[in-house]
């Protein structure tokens, strides 16, 4: 097991240059995982071995030193979204022996940066994390780390190592579409602050480029958690652009948009003929509503599922897709259709 | 360190004999929580010593053998309860060092009693468990690990070690009270399965001990988790019953109570003059109803800063109160008191 120290160990650079590709093409070579030709994998593992390249993680695997412990970071319990991809991958890790650490970043990157360096002193043997914007310094130890890191809900073709998860941009477009159809032309997108929910700006962006074009776009942002009394603060708040210029909303969530349909029922605001209200992720509330509403659901369980099965797959040293999409569709409820003729 | 091998070691039980005391109050006068008097503990720390008597936890906790981690077992992560006394005792915790390590057992005795098992595995600091109901292997496990355990979200005067919580029992009478003193005769109880929530099996019954003096009470219980849809799953079924039999409901929580009131609406029930509708926790959606659910506050920011504080005590030697209990209330919607006259 011992090894002479000799300086300078080669590093993946190393394996790199001498092929002439980039590191990330060794990268997931040596990861196992796809986007690289059978050809390719097969000369950077003979090069690396030629060069005495061993990555950190294989190594560590097979002397036993990582635990059985994997960590994950949400942004928070209060949304039955990652409750959802959590319980159903847990059930799949903790069958396989794997205990999860759970990490609450209140959807703060400063905090999730923290985490990621507290947690590798447990020598996990995999993490999970929520999207794919992290601080640089989180980013780095994360590479850093050889180990599997699972990057979900969010979708990149350049995962840190892999990732499951929706294309926000398209649920964004998806809204847009669904609104101008409808006949709605001013429309107002409400979240929580700028700096708070990546996935949230991706879908707002997209929206605002598609709605754009045919109607008018503004955003109001409230300085609370995403919950019931968010969507209703909102709403509040804007009376008076309710009342004489908004024709509809496209909610951060479900939840939001419950609380502004409750708002919009208090100031005597009918919708969907005034006023259309829509939401994001088909949350279970949406299920007993006397007038559902409109919504773009999103497969959790599905992503639980991946997000776990990528993992051990990668920890087994399986191969696996680097990016794997989850898809969203509209989910038509009562409160986006207006009343035909009168 | 190393000590002699000397057999049979004297247990808790010795010191109990010598003294002529219950192992609880030598449990408590070695522990350092309240309920034994000065002048016991002093007795008893002094026979501890005479006969060599160490408990394992000190042992443990000097030699620093004990991780950083405390494991957390709730319910399930579909709930705001669970996730706002966890999010709160968490943030205190984490601040002295602590990583939490967090299981849901679905309300599954069984699911908990192995979770205990594994994650002794992992030297937890302490552990922090749902409830006052445990399976008989999974209690007599938590009190050989000597280590801190917080029972959570119930109260019991005799605790494993410490407990904070409410007492669900007085929660039961202050339904059963406020809707017989609202005119309401028939009640029906909504809940899950039997066997699966003990906090609510001991307000139904509470309830019907006393709602039952005046009344009569039925008990309707759906096979799935506490939501939206099994409240309103539950009314649906009833539907015969609900038009000329029950003229209130008392459901396990909020969420119930809100599905049940959409299939109430859906029936063209009026509550609260026809049917009467109570909740229970007051959660968020509450806050944005344009009418509330009358329902029962329970403080659960204030227990996750107990339940960390009582962690963080017992983890360092200090004294601390054996029992705790959290106050409930009622809290006035508009769903209980029918209109008068007319």
């Amino acid at each position: 097991m011992a090894q002479t120290l000799k300086k300078p160990r080669p590093g993946i650079k190393d394996v790199a240059d001498r092929l002439d590709v980039s590191i990330m093409t060794v990268s997931r070579a040596l990861r196992g995982v796809e986007g690289v030709s059978q050809n390719t994998r097969k000369r950077v593992l003979q090069v690396a071995e030629e060069l005495g390249y061993k990555p950190n993680y294989n190594a560590r695997s097979l002397a036993g030193a990582r635990s059985r412990l994997i960590g994950v970071s949400i942004p928070t319990l209060f949304d039955e979204v990652f409750a959802e991809i959590l319980t159903v991958a847990r059930t799949a890790l903790e069958r396989s022996g794997f205990d999860l650490i759970i990490e609450t970043s209140s959807y703060d990157l400063e905090s999730e940066s923290v985490w990621v360096d507290r947690v590798l002193k447990w020598a996990p043997a995999g993490l999970i994390v929520t999207g794919v914007d992290h601080s640089p310094a989180a980013v780095e130890r994360l590479r850093d780390a050889d180990i599997p890191i699972v990057e979900i809900w969010d979708y990149t073709n350049t995962p840190i190592d892999v990732c499951v998860g929706l294309d926000h941009e398209e649920a964004g477009r998806l809204a847009a579409q669904h609104l101008l159809d409808a006949g709605y032309r001013n429309a107002c997108l409400v979240g929580i602050l700028e700096d708070r929910d990546p996935r949230a700006e991706k879908r707002f962006a997209s929206f605002a480029r598609h709605f754009g074009a045919a109607g008018g776009v503004a955003v109001h942002r409230v300085d609370m958690q995403p919950s019931f009394e968010a969507g209703q603060a909102a709403v509040l708040k804007m009376e008076p652009a309710v009342r004489d210029g908004f024709d509809c909303f496209f909610f951060l969530n479900d939840h939001l948009a419950f609380g502004g349909l409750c708002a919009l029922q208090a100031l005597g605001v009918s919708v969907p003929d005034d006023v259309g209200v829509m939401g994001f992720n088909d949350l279970c509330i949406n299920a007993v509503l006397p007038r559902p509403i409109t919504t773009i659901a999103t497969e959790r369980d599905a992503m639980g599922n991946l997000a776990a099965n990528r993992m051990l797959s990668r920890i087994n040293g399986a191969r696996t897709p680097a990016a794997t999409q989850v898809p969203v569709k509209i989910k038509l409820g009562a409160t986006t259709v207006k009343a035909r003729g009168g």
